[in-house]
């Protein structure tokens, strides 16, 4: 049987950039997509996720994943509609969850797409009870080993994933410090997330300011960001304090060794004389198993207004490199998704 | 009841080092002690240990232990024989082990010391039995979590630490790759310990070296060194790679930020996208109370020469400082301890 043909619109990666991306690294492209064969289904993309790590598929340096290659379209997670299905477990019209890029059309076997259930928003399966919410949970409760009383702090704190380490570290008893970029975000951590404070990383005397507001110093550091954020952090860790590592997206932009001076004797010392635990981790190669124990925390707490969340939509995919490039810069607020197709 | 007078020989921190430790740094005193009141028992010191650590308590800079005042007696872990007892729990002629300090003799309440067994010397309690066998024991069980079939490196490997981690690596079924300082040691390591290879870190060609003995990379790296071994370590690193971080002697001596590159950064990159876990700890802040443990499993290690162990003696108390100055210099082969009594 012969298809009626589907135009696809995808952006591939045109150039790898160096140092920052640039719209000259991405490509818009229209292509014709193949008939669907037997087990396949089409999709139509409805949200496109947009995420810090997709700047390290864009290099070809070694990683924890393959890079995205030269003409190859932009990796991506978002959610789909099945337009057509020719394998029995989806029917026309279900929604998906699957990493199938940058593009409004993907065709699928079907064994790296899950459905996802009827939520508010399917957005929600990108952010708050996807893998930025499930980063956000499984990096906190496994490696933060948080304790009612001790204090945590998070960069990022408006973002995907800090937003929700803050209020799950809240629910849990912990002080929770924030730390984000300008008095709109800080603002909208306090009063909307409940944090306890949230520190201004463009103020001058920042490394102050994060003091003072850790009176009894830091026992989680969630480190999502990297930069000088860790090193205000580093002299106010309590012995024994625990920090997980999932993303230092203030240094995915660089691309030759900073000059000195060489900060990473002092880094050894305090894991040493203050008995620091550091540990990075990748949220599905670590935990994929234990999606199920995520949700059925997370769930709940969303629908009862415990942890909130806040998306930044961007319309159309040919705004997708553009907001992509925000985001490294700290310009989006909230979750950044861009909404591909509206039916 | 007044008491024999005891003339006591003890060194005392003259200065504080700006860098190495020097000569002057140390003063050497005799003093009477006083009587003994009830409670007390008086001890003479047989070996006396020196470690690496002790560097840190001669500056002032903050660390974990609060340091050792100018004029006061160094600290140290030592073998004592009770002299004389006013305390029912202590027997003249008792072994005892404790934190006595760099001296011939010394006065304790009994609440600082603990009995030892009959050892085949009773120097092994300051070493293969005592804190750095018991740190190597719990650094690589509890943090490395060793897994039959790995690969692990160590450092100083024919020191007090390194030498049993190997060991007891070797035990657990681990491919292990040591580092030493000169031939001497490294054919020890490899002839006597049973490790599967020793790289000379003094070879022009050591990181390439490192990185031939460990072809499948490295899962543990037992960190007790830093420096250039850590350097060539990093990029060996498998995922999911444990670091054990219990002593940094490569730079206990620096006084000063060291100038560029950033390491730092690397560093992070690589916990991240190697999803890499390294944390200090301080053996009995953080495992004091898994001493039995320790000493069930290794006792017999010992005893049956599973696990080996080799002592550098000094003799004699004023042999003390410049003894302590060879050990952060590398001079000693195998674990460093001053005889300070014959009878």
């Amino acid at each position: 049987m012969s298809d009626p043909m589907t135009l696809n619109q995808r952006i591939v990666l045109a150039s790898r950039p160096v140092g920052a991306p640039t719209p000259e690294n991405f490509r818009m492209e229209r292509v014709a997509l193949p008939d669907l064969a037997d087990g396949q289904v089409l999709l139509k993309t409805i949200f496109l996720s947009l995420d810090p790590y997709m700047r390290g598929r864009m290099s070809d340096a070694p990683s924890y994943a393959a890079p995205v290659e030269i003409g190859e379209v932009m990796t991506g997670g978002a959610v789909s509609r099945v337009e057509r299905s020719l394998n029995p477990k989806f029917q026309e019209g279900d929604l998906v969850v699957g990493a199938t890029g940058w593009q409004s059309h993907s065709i699928n076997d079907g064994r790296s797409i899950i459905p996802i259930p009827a939520l508010p928003s399917p957005s929600m399966a990108l952010g708050v009870l996807g893998m930025p919410g499930m980063t956000a949970y499984m990096g906190l409760m496994d490696i933060g080993q948080p304790k009612a009383g001790e204090t945590l702090v998070v960069a990022a704190a408006s973002g995907a994933v800090g937003s929700v380490v803050g209020q799950v570290a809240k629910i849990k008893g912990l002080r929770v410090v924030g730390v984000a970029g300008g008095a709109d975000k800080c603002r909208y951590v306090v009063d909307e997330l409940g944090f306890d404070a949230c520190i201004d990383h463009k103020s001058a005397d920042f490394a102050d300011e994060l003091a003072q507001a850790c009176p009894k110093g830091i026992d989680i550091y969630y480190e999502n960001v990297g930069g000088k954020v860790f090193d205000a952090v580093v002299p106010l860790l309590n012995p024994k304090a625990r920090i997980p590592l999932c993303g230092l997206i203030a240094s995915y932009n660089a691309h030759e060794a900073p000059s000195g001076p060489d900060r990473l004797p002092l880094l050894q010392r305090t894991l040493l004389t203050k008995r620091v635990r550091i540990q990075g981790f990748i949220v599905f190669d670590d935990y994929g198993d234990r999606q199920p124990e995520f949700l059925s925390a997370m769930a709940p707490w969303v629908r009862d207004g415990k942890v909130k969340f806040r998306e930044d939509v961007v319309d159309g995919l040919e705004q997708a490199p553009d907001a992509f490039i925000g985001l490294l810069e700290g310009r989006n607020f909230g979750k950044l998704v861009v909404r591909v197709s509206r039916d």
